[in-house]
């Protein structure tokens, strides 16, 4: 019995907000890095095998998102380019970009904090892989409030 | 006289075609390793300032498409993310992710080979920048040729 009841413990440990946690740290080291601060880490088995923060500031590169790298990292890792079995968890809904990268993934979840509803794919109508399923909402108040965070200092410093 | 005349016919040698062909040259690369095989510059000023092929096989990555390739190799080269005044020349239709790569470069000009009526941005209804201008069928023809001799090959092999 208590041996029941302490795995059942760890195993929600590993929830959406566990995992959207640490995509959040990595959107603070993009605000830290002076870039707009979006996150993402993916996940299999409840391990995070893949993490990565916008860096399209640091390295002149409009493709260098969060989630770009964290999908080039994730199949590195496993050895193949499809992320089946996969979750990406990221703060910030994916653009048209993302997404696109995610639909050739084949990636089995994408779990976003905010919503962008001007550039994000739901508003834009990006096509995901039909074995992929979306959802959003973790950690949104979170993810949305180091964005503004972020914009208000940048006005400042202008 | 004689002079301006030359001058005239070097400044025809840079149209369309003289730059899809080198798109063309860089999709045979492509196809020898085994890729499926698309290709892509990117011009300046009459000045071919990036190249890439797919390279997903290789790289096992699916973001390494010969657009996104030459988008990043671009803004190297011009040490700024934005491809204000370039064209991509790429063999094939872009898909969502590089037509929304392509958005966030605010590039001029797109000029692609052969439609991709399944998977490219065309159909699929991705947004591009409203600075950006889009046309095809630059050697199409050629374009889809290649593109078929790789898979009939790639079907025999199987």
């Amino acid at each position: 019995m208590q041996y029941n009841f302490f795995s059942m413990q760890l195993e929600n440990i590993f929830d959406d907000t566990y995992f959207m946690k640490k995509a959040l740290q990595e959107a603070e080291f993009a605000f830290e890095k002076g870039e707009v601060p979006v996150g993402a880490v993916i996940v299999i088995d409840n391990r995070v095998i893949a993490r990565g923060h916008n860096l399209t500031e640091t390295l002149n590169d409009v493709t260098a998102h969060a989630e770009m790298q964290a999908i080039t990292a994730a199949a590195n890792f496993l050895g193949g380019k499809y992320l089946k079995r996969c979750t990406l968890y990221v703060t910030l809904e994916p653009c048209q970009m993302c997404a696109g990268a995610l639909y050739w993934s084949q990636i089995s979840n994408i779990v976003y904090g905010a919503r962008d509803t001007e550039r994000g794919c739901i508003n834009l109508q990006t096509k995901l892989h039909p074995k992929t399923v979306m959802k959003g909402g973790v950690l949104a108040e979170e993810a949305s409030q180091l964005l503004k965070r972020f914009f208000i200092q940048k006005r400042n410093l202008n």
